[in-house]
């Protein structure tokens, strides 16, 4: 159960209003990798938590925590929305600067909105469910969440650039932050948990039933070979198990496919002899 | 620029048909972390990269292989498709065996496919590009490819348990095989970055600039100290550059919102004196 | 900013796992009127209020209920997951009644949820963000909810139908219960903004400015006057200002319309001298 | 069946092109509350209707209205992209009206519609069923419609105070007051519904069936007691079946939740003696 | 401007209910080729009708009908949904064909629309406006609605050869000799406006303006030569402007794309000397 | 399987950056007429194909001729966002025209993409997998690439008039002329399969089971008779089988329909004694 308090986690106030901006913003609200995702994602990996208790409490912790930066962000947008000017008037019209701040605002932030921030993105696409993860395997989701925080802190970073408001800018400092730590944190779970299963997710799959001859091997797919410069195409594999090779000229071994003619009843093009 | 050759690049050819299972196995086609996920992610960051060569050529590389996996899979899925009973037949009606298989099988691969692969995941549900990420900051997007990797795994196996066609299970194991080693791969290459450029994304952003008495902080937004037992709630950080606190009971610093009413042209909620 | 507390706001406990009634209970957990609808609907429309305090604090009351209802219907599908009967064993395939569970399930829940709910309704389809509203107009907005409440209610009682399972009826009984209360509670909502506003919304329209020739007609656009029999085709309207007419044989009072030709770099289809 | 008429309900003529406004007109054609949605879901609705004749008739007329309208704002809409200024001119990029004009167009009206209206929304979000609602249940869907028109007139009025051209106001001065009708009339449905089932939908559930205890309490989940002040917090509940009670500290009566570990075959996070 | 007759433009009345057969018959009402789409593309090409007269009214004639088409097949859904057994009943568990049944249906059917058809197609994916366009020119988007109506005969088709319901087949047998006409309808519109433009959309481009050289080649961008048989590989262009020619080894003749790095503010990944 | 080689299929060089086209210049990359849209469509059938081997290899070509097409758009895409100016710098805001860029960019390509191409459109709409089709009947599907390419050379045209960049034109001119090329190869392949199986999809339906008396019969639908002037209305049908006839006022035959009232479980409307 939930409960509640007024005050934000962290101050969340505009020096002045910017309906631009507020357009901008949602990205982090309701983008991809905006904090609805990791509410969300983090939520459902701490009630489906099947783990140890550490984790499901871990989880329902700072997805708890990420409730309360959808509401600063929903609560500066809002903010920052305050007088946008939509109103038509024949003196605004004729002034450029506002002309442009119309044009650049979301429309949906006044028509639909009423100037409130909306659990969409900057280009207006709503959130979707299919952002988000909760797999039953916690070291694949805790790599999931790395790298939530990881395009998630670069948005907020490249938000922090584009405005100098003052009070924006402050909370922006915040959240960046707590993608620091965020970072740090997932980063230091899935130590704990490579250390007692190893790279390979899922660590339970008995590896006899793989291919094992090309389980350590890249394949050079495209013209040039810069990609045997890397770490992954020679030396031991990151997993310990074995020794990466790389693969210049990789063969197809597979067959070339041939299908039977469908059945009479599904109408596809009629068989004719050349075939 | 692409090209085809028309050998598969390892065997698809499953033992018999069966199109409840093929159902199944557009998850790892067409789902979120399904191939087209995985292809069309590595091309767009390989075609978008700005960074060292090595990457870029890497990148395409894998992302043709993956075209290579989408090929595989829709090749099986067509196979396992084959004779389905779709057909009004009296007798087939009345067998529980053939009408559970009409009644399991997805509908779309009678009605819309005509036995055919389609770009779709488990529930029929379309593949979007919302799937995809490709940030411009190749530490952030190799976290992203590394879950995908590990999502993608761990669901091909999950598949593998769920059949007990040879000839699906030989397929799968070399998919599982491949997944193995992108795993590595990624882990590799997120090793060499992160020597460069540290744990926390981006690396360039001037941490003067945030808010430091919160980025190492665990903050326990729920009832229960669990959370408190792991290694994010106590030593040094994972980027070396603090230490891992545990604040058993986080305040909102923030302001208790108000926010003005509304200019008269947006029509909200009349106010009134009571406010 | 938010807490949570470990306990559930009710008891969510199955008798027994049932994996294909789980992907049913995902409607009122994901879908277009589901909990997560609300518990967003509701958190939006407080953080945007620009209304009464009352307002505000109401709505951030009932929106983190929800949060707990989310959870609830989470932990009950995790449960009813428990156990389900994935794995390929020669001999479950023969037993009818395990291999139309097999099918009856919904793949993702073992593929991508490794047995946990996800934020989908029962056909899997994703939450969007466009199942919310918040308009910055209370009374359009209690609407909404009202709306939103009903179609919750009815929606759960079907699925209470649908299982005679003692724990699922039992935590069913209680979200029932409190759709109850919350029509009842947007209905007071509502009878107390109407009584200030009137009927119409929004209520700060100059209503000068509309055609009020036809603000109190109902217009017959079908054959037969069935539906001159309702409360809506005579008598005082319900907003008081006027008197319900039906008008029996509308006639469209516009132009014919003719639109111009497209400039030339349009590329639309040559204009030739017969039009 | 249905028929057509050359003749629009009403005019639509806007007084000059005015491609940024028609970007923003779409709204209330192909948005969540636009025309496209009441006509699809007062057309569902009929089509579906199992009650008395007078409902279904009702619905197919308002429903067949419906698709005028949609007629209305195309035509509009058509009609205000004349001759925008898409092609590239060296003269028309250095005025600075005209380069806002194209900046603030939705590109998708000239390069995919060719100057012409289309099924999405302000920001070009494709209008989707997801929308719409058909319970089988009335009295739930006379309150979606009735929001739905509550939504639909907010927008057309703040669309209507974005713009001073007259012909666009003439023809949103006859939606409004369409808007305002259809308001009356749900209305009017919806008191002849409850005066025979009473407030809370559905009706025919068996009212012993559910928990009565919470079916009259407000749960105040977060901190400050302003909820308290509404009518829904004390006095006769609205279906006149019990009394509004606060509770000021609501308190989880549920198990904390602990899930079972998954079988072998789901690969989740091995589990560990910690546990 | 619309009207409605209460006779549906032909008889839908199934034999007996067969809510399975109700899910997969979702396809040709709500799916990417269904009747929704051919209605919305139709209406919207005669609303945004720049051209002739009689193109325009006849748009308008077949997006009339098509809805015509749309109550039918909702009406059938309703009525093949009659009695769905969705009840919890001891006895009904146990029967393998009421079981499957039950387990058949499309669940949406009876929580959302309380046995009435949806908007949706037949694995309950919602109708999008992205299947429709309108393009402004004619040409184009009549070879649009002859896909659209190739490919809806052909699902109509299937649908029909999975069932052996008289009344569902009667119905479908009228929709399928419509489609027919539409076939031939779109294929003689097309002949009357390639008599005037020729093959190429848009006729209107100056193709001195296009690289010639490439404009009537065949690449042969995979292994194999045996697309080099079909009439698309030699002889007259169907333009009658060409040659058709083989590039049996087509080469890429553009730039090895480098591009330049990012600016600081985005934060891509730090460029290194080894680049 | 697949390979990579690093020259691109054509040049791909803007000369100068213009991230605001860069927005529009998504349409055609991502849209649902753009090359993602065509690659995925092609690959699939010829993945799917269970026809003669020359349109397998034929499919597969011109399939894997997109992907390089999707490569030279997303090159070029990320060329006109270099040096894009989305950072905050006091005089940038007040240079009108740096404004007026800042505004009419898509903010995703700063925020999400670092400056790169994303597979989406002009609008930012996720490029989605409902915009293709492989239904195992060529002729069907011929159409829909015919249309795909008559829809993609329009877009581009209109593209091509937009900008006046040389680079950006030489590569469109480019695509222009491959689209050229490609509408007369499926216009030369659907009149080989139109030689051997007739006008009309499905060939191989029995049409005595079609309502003879429809197939060849124009519905006027809509008020006047301009529609009766087409090729469509009279003559020979297109499949030399029928003649057409124009029904200047069609009646509906089928039912005024009723349905029954639903089960008790469902709680729909109560019936009353009225109906």
């Amino acid at each position: 159960m939930f409960f509640h308090v007024k005050e934000l986690q962290y101050t969340a106030k505009p020096s002045k209003p910017d309906p631009v901006y507020a357009k901008k913003l949602q990205e982090v609200l309701g983008g991809q990798y905006g904090e609805i995702s990791v509410m969300m994602q983090y939520l459902f990996q701490g009630w489906n938590c099947r783990g140890e208790k550490k984790y499901r409490d871990m989880l329902l912790d700072i997805g708890t925590e990420e409730i309360a930066h959808v509401e600063m962000l929903a609560t500066m947008i809002a903010q920052l929305l305050d007088k946008a000017p939509v109103e038509e008037q024949e003196d605004a019209a004729k002034d450029p600067i506002i002309a442009s701040v119309m044009g650049g605002m979301n429309p949906q932030h006044a028509i639909v909105n009423g100037l409130g921030a909306s659990p969409n993105d900057s280009v207006g696409f709503p959130w979707t469910a299919r952002y988000t993860i909760a797999s039953g395997n916690l070291l694949a989701d805790f790599r999931a969440n790395l790298n939530a925080e990881s395009q998630g802190r670069l948005q907020v970073v490249r938000l922090y650039e584009m405005t100098d408001d003052p009070g924006v800018r402050d909370m922006l400092s915040f959240l960046i932050a707590r993608d620091s730590y965020h970072q740090n944190q997932w980063a230091a779970a899935i130590a704990e948990l490579e250390e007692k299963e190893g790279i390979v997710v899922p660590s339970t799959f008995n590896r006899e039933y793989e291919k094992s001859d090309v389980a350590y091997t890249f394949m050079n797919c495209s013209e040039g070979t810069e990609s045997q410069q890397g770490r992954w195409a020679s030396g031991p594999s990151m997993d310990g198990l074995g020794q990466f090779t790389y693969e210049a000229k990789p063969v197809g071994t597979g067959q070339a496919p041939e299908l039977s003619p469908a059945p009479g009843y599904i109408h596809g093009t009629p068989t004719t002899k050349k075939q």
